[in-house]
């Protein structure tokens, strides 16, 4: 297949240099770093790959060939500039993998793409740095969800494009999930993202260091229970003992950066939108309050606001 | 009237300080800095007094002599150290006012004073800095509200001590409020200081900056209406428009810094018991759940207890 790689950073280097690797053919935009890239390389530090990857250095859209499948990569907070890239890459038939956190954002990669394609989307659990113009690094995990978007948010069921998408990835020896119901799917990851994420950049504090801490311990759990009853609102409950299973397997985590603490720390913005607001607007349309998880929101958003040193 | 003084410091060295400069007989009992006061003398700076205090300094309780009423300026994170203090100090007439934050501190002095005394609650709306050992800067504010405590937390009346204090620091030159239910004042007062202590210690920011930014303002808005809504819940409601004329009130000062934010640059602890978990108990003890509260109450713990630069 043909692919054409969206925001080439840490995840997208991450994912779409494993497609390179695999054989795949990964037509990638780059930006203001083009020229560093053509010439220093793509390269990815990976247990799965170290060293170079064949991947195609391109500056503007104009020059990416048609292609059968898109890998949307960059952050939330770009969704609203994504129109003028993907209009003239998606087609009908084209498939549009979209790895991003929160929820809902699938449906504004749609419509980016004016409605156009067959929107998959990816949940990454995964540690990755870019390291450089072109250079990614991938520290820990990288476990892959996929699952069909559905214009009206019902679940989708196994697709045609979401087997292909998973037959891919697989090949490139990812551990890939292909889930029937992709916003349960994206609530069970807000029950993780919700606590630490926030908290993370609230507090200035890796996982291990918020949940040493008893107090803080607490709110994490009281904010995973605000998470799961959201998803319950909304139709989309969580297994029980999601959320204590998430615990624990934190717990066991080495001491974790999340991946807005790493925004924060560079200073990108947060994606405060797709992971606080969509589901707390999504809980409200439920009959269901989410005082927490606004709360954190609120704070979030006067931090992202606040000029701050550059990295 | 002849009064002890105990916790010399911001708020103490203010209000004991008018007390002396009216004419009281002011027994202060000072720490570690009794030396450096004794050698460079009491002052104050204030638009009521400026200049030297006659304040006796004590390095030890045991030689302050028998007194008419105690001032407790600590902050109420020492309550729990009052009551080798208070002992020696407060015989069953003496008037004991308690000038702190917070919810339930007047029965927490009142048993370290083995239940001697009679116990007035002192609310202070005044922004006053320690300058240094002995010295008092008054920035602005200064009113005082007071009321009488009673043992089961009913509305206490109008009191002789209540009244004889009253009196007493009327004649120091501070605007004062009786008031004749402590209980419901305190709540009132905590409208103001759940939202701003708090967040002006999680966000590193004055009150200028939180209410500048509209996330923000809206969480201060939902902490005041979840503040008056436990306040109601305990029986003790706050007046209609309570919680937008202290809103007003805020935006029309100057930038101000508040005590637990002081407190915390300073490197002091914070005073979170006495401000969040006290009320947050006793809204569910009422059957109200205060989730904003708690949750700011836990990231304030864990910033109290993270090792810091000293100041």
């Amino acid at each position: 297949m043909r692919w054409a790689l969206v925001g080439p950073g840490a995840v997208g280097g991450l994912y779409g240099g494993l497609l390179a690797v695999a054989g795949e053919e990964v037509h990638a935009l780059y930006r203001s770093d083009a020229a560093a890239v053509r010439a220093g390389g793509v390269h990815l530090r990976s247990p799965l790959h170290d060293g170079p990857v064949p991947i195609v250095v391109h500056d503007s859209v104009t020059t990416i060939p048609p292609v059968d499948a898109v890998l949307v990569a960059t952050k939330t907070t770009a969704n609203a500039a994504l129109a003028p890239v993907l209009g003239p890459v998606v087609g009908d038939d084209t498939i549009v993998v979209v790895l991003q956190n929160g929820l809902g954002v699938e449906a504004e990669v749609a419509a980016a793409a004016g409605g156009r394609g067959r929107v998959v989307g990816g949940l990454c659990f995964v540690c990755a740095n870019r390291a450089g113009p072109g250079r990614t690094v991938h520290l820990d995990y990288g476990d892959l969800t996929l699952a069909a978007h559905t214009v009206d948010g019902s679940a989708g069921g196994r697709t045609e494009a979401v087997d292909s998408v998973a037959a891919t990835f697989t090949a490139t020896g990812i551990n890939v999930h292909v889930d029937v119901d992709l916003v349960a799917a994206r609530w069970r990851k807000l029950v993780w993202n919700v606590p630490f994420n926030g908290l993370s950049v609230v507090l200035d504090a890796a996982t291990d260091a918020l949940l040493a801490d008893p107090s803080v311990r607490s709110l994490v759990v009281e904010l995973m229970g605000e998470v799961a009853a959201a998803a319950a609102a909304a139709g989309r409950p969580v297994p029980p003992g999601f959320a204590d299973r998430m615990l624990t397997m934190t717990e066991a985590m080495v001491p974790y950066a999340t991946s807005m603490k790493l925004d924060h720390d560079a200073g990108r913005p947060l994606e405060v939108r797709a992971i606080y607001d969509a589901p707390v607007a999504a809980a409200a349309a439920a009959g269901y309050a989410m005082p927490r998880t606004a709360a954190i929101a609120a704070q979030l958003r006067f931090l992202d606001r606040r000029p701050r040193a550059a990295p």
